[in-house]
């Protein structure tokens, strides 16, 4: 073994990591912040957990609701997912600049997006500041999922096993290849 | 989209995920702890955020030494993997049982493993307490990387796209396939 440094560590064991589109609304305005930074943390009650920078516009949408939704886009919403984690939705509203749907979930104020795959919709239960980001401990009060699967959509590099869906201003998407 | 539940969402989102090896260790006793729920969780200072479950004999050894090592096993360490995540710790030496070999590492107490991909030395800065795990925020204080690369060992499922390593009792381990 050889001491190395987080920088090479990440480009080595980081990726691929599923992207998932944090969603949150608060009097009126809402946004989406794409992450790669999430776990499960709980069975029972399921939970997961996401950490989200607080510079973002969505931070603070999620603060002060105390709710999220968890979207899942899929291989068909790489350059959506781009554009989400591009531009900052104090701007914009980026459903409509994005052509993406909102729809009312039953439990949160949040709106779910139709066309990814699966939507949890989440209250947050916890709260944890690391170095530069919050974590945010989410139970999952309710789950949907589209009607057609699809493949997930991932941040990924140029190795072997993805099919690169788009490569610009220095990310990679991509669905792990099929066989 | 159509009501669903947590299981099945699992089923479709929750897989490949890498795994990583919590070893801690503490007057005397060490252990490890294969997971999968895990995070980055700060770029600066670098950090990483792992769920550990209170039943787990490496998770006594965490809250008690206040530090672990965050080893990375390649595709070659799915038996290990198995054997670490299946037995536990309270009724023996894992490295012994599963030959491994024990590093001595910088900043902690937590020993490294010579046979794994990556190792990080980890300081505990943060817990939060989930529905049924802990989630802890950890400080990267070093980095070690294997002199020869290697694929990292995924938990997966048999769809498209994995090598896989190992199918025994419900659990699937594998590596991204290569083109």
């Amino acid at each position: 073994m050889k001491k190395s440094d987080w920088s090479r560590f990440r480009k080595h064991a980081a990726r691929p990591e599923r992207i998932v589109w944090a969603v949150a609304e608060h009097e009126g305005r809402r946004s989406i912040c794409p992450l790669g930074w999430k776990m499960n943390t709980s069975g029972s009650p399921p939970m997961m957990a996401v950490s989200v920078a607080p510079s973002r516009f969505t931070h603070g949408l999620i603060e002060q609701s105390g709710e999220l939704a968890l979207a899942w886009p899929g291989e068909d919403l790489a350059e959506a997912t781009l554009l989400c984690g591009t531009r900052s939705g104090r701007d914009m509203d980026k459903f409509a600049e994005a052509g993406l749907t909102p729809l009312p979930g039953e439990h949160v104020k949040a709106p779910l997006v139709a066309e990814c795959v699966a939507n949890l919709e989440c209250r947050v239960v916890g709260r944890l500041t690391t170095g530069d980001h919050t974590i945010f401990a989410c139970e999952i009060l309710a789950v949907w999922l589209h009607d057609q699967p699809k493949r997930l959509c991932v941040s990924c590099d140029r190795s072997a096993g993805y099919d690169i869906l788009l490569d610009k201003d220095g990310r990679i998407f991509g669905a792990v290849k099929a066989d």
